[in-house]
């Protein structure tokens, strides 16, 4: 099913669209801060579903359950569109979020593998192979693999367990931090190079990893590997562009944001801000059951 | 309530006794290898409840409900006695099963500090600061601050949140993912002890930790700061040891043990035999429901 078969609400053009963003923690707020770039004019509606996270160990039967509670919770705060900034449940829960609500959903699996299509026709990259780095969960999904074998590219998926601990431990710029995670970034290409030395095209298939760009771009160069990287949060941000009416069309206004989270509001306050790249605004948190 | 106020079947001494042990994953057979040394004439039931892992996110009522099913799986089997080799599960449940269940059971967290405290009484040791490293879940728990503070000794405890991924991406041995496994303890220990300059005890309070040992020795040897290390897998052997009649009184043995696990047979049988220090023989797969 795609994702255009809902249509929007027919008075989007008189008004703000409602846009609700949905993740089971922090990581969606990459997705959130690409929205905010492309689409500020919208007001957004952000819930992380963190008491439940992560998702990644759980089957699929329950992801949907889970996805599809938050989902309304959302679609009830009167969002026109829906975002699952969540690369687990899009891979499990897309097209039973897609049938189940009567508004469009957007996931990041399919955005992030077009804008890896459009960038192997591009001329500085020679290749169709992929290599998407994601979480363990998400390789063991094969979410992306289906998606770019569809679109005709050849996948490697490489699971690198610990991006996403680095990223939440922030040992991102400090000198003595900085110089872990660009070693583990070197062995993890290394390895995944070693299985795909042909890849011209490097997808981040993760909704931490964005943060993680500017040391992956670093480490590329270290190992003399030029690859074009694509980093999901700003494709799937761009689908959802695509799918609103031209800005110019939308009525005025700054964008503004609510979050909602399932569990610790101080934890999601300071952690988000990293994600988000400022200051999360309140916080309010939200039960959601079992 | 304590541990010993459920007697041991008084049959025990005129047959091999069957030890049910359970964590949430595969840490626990760190457990499983200490007690395999130290009471090697016994039968071992193991349950690594693999599906619903990790319970640190979980809450309080979820974690006792899935130990009990646990729990209840080993009594049935069998057991005479129940080890949660599972920090979280012993810092939260660890009461409610010795209510619920008819047979003694022995968490991690006790030995662990009585171990510690005994550490703290000997000639090289010359501090009652103990410095505890966990899993954010065990920190936030503050089951060990508790148990340490009530034998009057003075506990810091830091969250390590990138040991377990380390530990389970095997990245121990080869020199290029070693180096990565060093730097990131020569960080965390430095920044544990700029928290408790004074201490002379390092207490692990993660089942996955004892595989770290000796990686954690070289580091403290690099530091010039030289600590007894306390292991809580072996503690809790030692515990359960003194629970039972001294092994001579115990019929004749080699030990054997059952695995069970109730997500992919095939990774617990490739990652346990990592925390076993052997070959898993078959693991068979268990359905405890949602």
């Amino acid at each position: 099913m795609s994702t255009e078969s809902t249509s929007l609400s027919t008075d989007i053009t008189s008004r703000r669209p409602v846009i609700g963003v949905f993740d089971s923690g922090f990581g969606g707020l990459t997705v959130l801060r690409e929205l905010l770039q492309l689409i500020p004019s919208a007001h957004y509606v952000y819930l992380g579903d963190t008491a439940r996270l992560p998702y990644g160990s759980k089957s699929r039967e329950t992801i949907v359950r889970y996805a599809l509670s938050s989902a309304q919770f959302l679609a009830a705060k009167g969002a026109d569109l829906l975002v699952i900034a969540c690369n687990t449940a899009t891979a499990l829960a897309l097209e039973d979020l897609q049938v189940a609500l009567p508004i469009p959903v957007v996931g990041v699996v399919e955005p992030g593998a077009r804008a890896a299509r459009d960038a192997a026709g591009q001329q500085d990259v020679r290749s169709d192979d992929v290599l998407v780095l994601a979480t363990s969960a998400t390789t063991q999904s094969g979410a992306y693999t289906r998606a770019l074998t569809a679109l005709g590219l050849n996948a490697t998926e490489k699971a690198c367990p610990l991006l996403v601990p680095l990223v939440e431990e922030g040992w991102l710029e400090l000198p003595m931090y900085k110089s872990v995670a660009l070693e583990v970034l070197r062995i993890y290409l290394i390895e995944a190079l070693a299985q795909s030395p042909g890849a011209a095209t490097l997808l981040l298939g993760c909704t931490h990893y964005p943060l993680l760009k500017p040391l992956i771009e670093t480490t590329l160069k270290t190992l003399r590997h030029p690859m074009r990287i694509i980093d999901s949060a700003n494709a799937t941000a761009r689908a959802v562009a695509e799918l609103l009416p031209r800005s110019e069309e939308i009525s005025e206004g700054a964008a503004s944001c609510e979050f909602y989270a399932t569990d610790s509001v101080e934890k999601f306050q300071r952690l988000g801000s990293i994600f988000l790249g400022r200051e999360l605004a309140s916080v309010q948190l939200l039960d959601l059951g079992g």
